[in-house]
């Protein structure tokens, strides 16, 4: 059995549409960031680095979206959500699924999150103001270069879309509007018409 | 034919040793990041993220060292980069260097890429102050949870060893004492016994 550990708002919903759109049975559990769910010690003992998304398999914890996101794709390859048998294109969807999580997220992180990497509180302050130009040039790049359309990857669908999907949903918070980039716009409305999509909100929603 | 685009100091060094690990022929490119190479229109077509590392291979350019890391790993898998045949281990792996990306070289560049996340000076010496304790705290988790030992994944030796013997290398000019971790400091004397890292180490140095 599967069992995912998310909590709405996080970029955790990446691995729950990676889930849905799996077709493999699995259960999940909801963390309240606000309330400090990931820091309780019964949380930490699944994954000691407080985050989300974990993913529990019979084997053990898989942390990090990337991670879990390949995983998926592995062991359900009915589901073709990775390019398996082509080293270069799983590599493309690596390096995309790599770029949203160590450049895009920890720009949106700036946001919210500044106290990792500051103590000063007019520091963290100045960090917010500029998520807005961050973010906007993530999703310039994204839009320019690397979402090749109808899907990331092209004509397969990914879980690369999930991910950048989670992201596009974080713009309006992050004041910067998505209308301005329209294979991103295109993208976010034709995720939403998938029932895995939509199921994977509804259970963010709770 | 394979040509990596690097730079010394960089993280670039994990996919260096990555491909002599692999036995693999390919060329390397040095960008000096100080001087700017990484911003030349020449490079922006090759990467237009302005970022090493960049492979360039026959059919295309791979950036981000994880998707590099894992490529090489599937396309010289006589040199055992990586547990290709087990979808849960492989994606153990994949954990681990997604957190050295996406949390301990963030950590790192808040002290000379403060920039990125803020346009204010004082805010940026205030990151800088922070980062000796987010390596450090990093570090204790990579020490008491994550390096198994003797290599990142066990009894055998993967990409994700020169991706942590990377981070590890940049400790002392982050003022953190790398020798407080003891499988930590093991693990960096025994890459440096390795012929390939020394091979790696030298083409770094130029």
């Amino acid at each position: 059995m599967l069992t995912l550990y998310f909590a709405p708002g996080s970029c955790a919903l990446a691995s729950l549409i990676a889930l849905e759109e799996s077709g493999l049975a699995y259960e999940h559990r909801r963390l309240i960031l606000a309330n400090g769910d990931q820091r309780q010690p019964d949380y930490l003992a699944i994954n000691p680095k407080g985050r989300v998304p974990a993913l529990v398999t019979d084997r053990g914890v898989i942390t990090e979206n990337i991670a879990i996101q390949a995983y998926l794709a592995q062991i359900a390859p009915a589901a073709k959500l990775a390019p398996l048998d082509d080293p270069f294109e799983f590599a493309q969807m690596q390096a995309f699924n790599s770029y949203i999580a160590s450049t895009v997220h920890i720009n949106h992180s700036h946001k919210a999150r500044g106290a990792r990497w500051t103590d000063d509180a007019a520091a963290i302050e100045t960090m917010k103001a500029k998520v807005p130009q961050t973010m906007a040039e993530s999703f310039a790049l994204l839009e320019d270069k690397m979402l090749r359309g109808p899907w990331v990857m092209g004509d397969q669908y990914t879980v690369a879309d999930g991910y950048l999907f989670t992201m596009a949903k974080w713009l309006p918070g992050d004041n910067v509007d998505r209308s301005q980039f329209a294979k991103v716009s295109a993208h976010y409305q034709r995720m939403l018409e998938r029932p895995a999509v939509q199921k994977a909100l509804a259970i963010e929603e709770g």
